[in-house]
């Protein structure tokens, strides 16, 4: 993992963070004219760290695979407000020696946006071949695709949205209410003592179900039995949230859902007027049981670039696994996007 | 509001309830013969006040309504466990002299139809007309109709199942463990004291999520802000979770989600074997935004009892309003249930 400095990163909200920090991996390698990067955007809870061992993205991307390193250079960055690596509110407030905790600025997707455009730009990428995630991950992209459309040849919002609905909101708030409910939390201020362990972790067991669908839930659990008065689902979702708290904050899970619910796309225009003047390709993808993130808001995305004449390709994918689709069904979502990414690259080459 | 107080009450789980009370209230006149009266199952956290000013089913329940106090003679009784006027945690343990808190037994939903079948017993009736909930009194009213065939003329089990899936299991699990992670629950020793007041707010907001629909909350908060940095959904959560506390009991939270969890009437035999032998006429309702209690586990029960030639209709009804639905879907569910009671009658005179 390599760690980018940068002066300073002016926030929507009007406060500037200066200096920055900004954690990444790369995969692969750039070639000369540096017209192969990809910047992959992670989700809700992921980091810099997306492929090779343990990598969150690790089944579509490497040698071969759906981002194929052999042919690509792959970056992956933490984000803004995260916990590993980047900036964030555990991170130390040079102005007081101390972590910032709830003192830290609010931040927004489009901030997480300019400072990957910040490290983009640092490395001497004048235009990525694409940018792709999933989730949140997802937002980050069709961000990417609307303020910096001449700098992103295709785009591939997975299992994502222009905006939050209220349900979405509503279950991210829940996880809030959780963590600042945990005495521990102490209005954030708890680095270097004991963490909001057990609130955080009823916060991760809401998102995990919200992660997985019904029939993925009773094919995994079923009503089978853990122990005599306990059935599986619930030691699963224990175990998920108590190993939640040795790799999250707690204070960045409400920041980075504060910018999650916050993020809308069509507060600035009709979501066809952001699209107007986009050459972006896009690829759009979602997943049939992700009840999470619905088919219906892809489709939304998909009607506006439709309406606009963008280059647009959208599968509703099937699948039992729910939203966490978007990271487990490999075999079809690696096929599309490697066809979607050949057919991109003649496109830049009969351009050049 | 009267109470019944019975000298024992055998629980499932071996252990003896001795006194037991319940709570209860009735609506319109039990008829010369006793043979006009209709029980009616609360679901989760409701309580005996079924109808009239404030009551839970006061839209399906009066004179002229879909369960006609015109002709019917409605009875509505708390659940054991519960924490309105029935034996429950926070009723005092008579050998201690102090509240039961969590040395209270463990109750199932056979123990609570057991206990309601005593209530009945002590008003004189040998069969009811019908037994009709929605959620888990929905599950009372299944098991009411095979544990007591012969005294249960007709059956409405609506937007409920005959056993809890994964996904179910795994909200309720998430609200337990919001309970149990507040510093005042205390391990269930609270009375007298500070209740676990954000614990059980955190629980109610995820269990009120799932009440409604991804449309509904759209419909009814949409992107909506109540205050510059809130939204009007997390308002109504917060709202709603925090007067949740002032009229509910934490460990009767444990306890009743525990009892939900655990039914399963195809722990005993197939449905269909269940269903054998019983006479009782069913109407089974479900609605189709409910993500919560889904359409496919009603039809479960349906296809059992069709199986064995049982008298069953079956509606689906179109509504936005997800599982609320059942309490909030008023004119065409009490429409069937008017119509449903009045061919069931039809049948008893026949008989008579």
């Amino acid at each position: 993992m390599a760690t980018s400095t940068f002066e300073r990163l002016d926030l929507d909200c009007g406060v500037t963070l200066a200096p920055v920090e900004v954690a990444y991996e790369t995969y692969g390698t750039l070639n000369a004219d540096k017209s192969n990067a990809i910047l992959v955007l992670h989700a809700f809870s992921g980091d810099a760290h997306a492929a090779g061992e343990g990598g969150w993205w690790s089944s579509m991307i490497g040698s071969g695979k759906g981002f194929d390193t052999d042919q690509h250079f792959v970056i992956c960055s933490n984000i803004l407000g995260g916990c590993r690596g980047t900036t964030g509110p555990s991170s130390i407030n040079p102005e007081t020696g101390e972590p910032w905790a709830m003192s830290f600025p609010v931040v927004t997707v489009a901030d997480m946006v300019r400072l990957q455009k910040m490290l983009i730009d640092s490395l001497g990428i004048k235009k990525l071949l694409a940018v792709a995630g999933g989730s949140m991950g997802g937002m980050q992209a069709l961000e990417w695709a609307v303020a910096y459309p001449e700098n992103v040849g295709a785009a591939l919002p997975i299992a994502t949205t222009a905006r939050h609905s209220a349900q979405q909101i509503a279950f991210n708030e829940v996880g809030r209410q959780a963590i600042m409910a945990d005495p521990d939390w102490n209005g954030g201020n708890y680095y270097g003592r004991k963490p909001p362990a057990r609130g955080l972790s009823v916060a991760r067991m809401v998102g995990h179900i919200t992660y997985m669908s019904d029939a993925s839930m009773r094919e995994k659990f079923g009503r089978r039995l853990r122990a005599p008065d306990q059935f599986e689902v619930e030691s699963y979702l224990q175990y998920r949230g108590s190993t939640f708290v040795d790799r999250f904050d707690a204070n960045s899970y409400l920041y980075i859902t504060r910018a999650m619910d916050s993020f809308d796309l069509t507060q600035r225009d009709t979501l066809a007027a952001l699209f107007e003047k986009i050459r972006t390709r896009f690829l759009v993808i979602s997943f049939t049981s992700d009840w999470l993130y619905p088919s219906y808001q892809s489709l939304e995305v998909v009607s506006a670039l439709r309406s606009r004449n963008c280059d647009v390709a959208y599968c509703n994918l099937a699948s039992d696994y729910g939203h966490d689709a978007f990271l487990v069904e490999v075999k079809e979502q690696a096929e599309l996007v490697r066809g979607f990414l050949a057919s991109t690259l003649r496109g830049v080459e009969q351009h050049a």
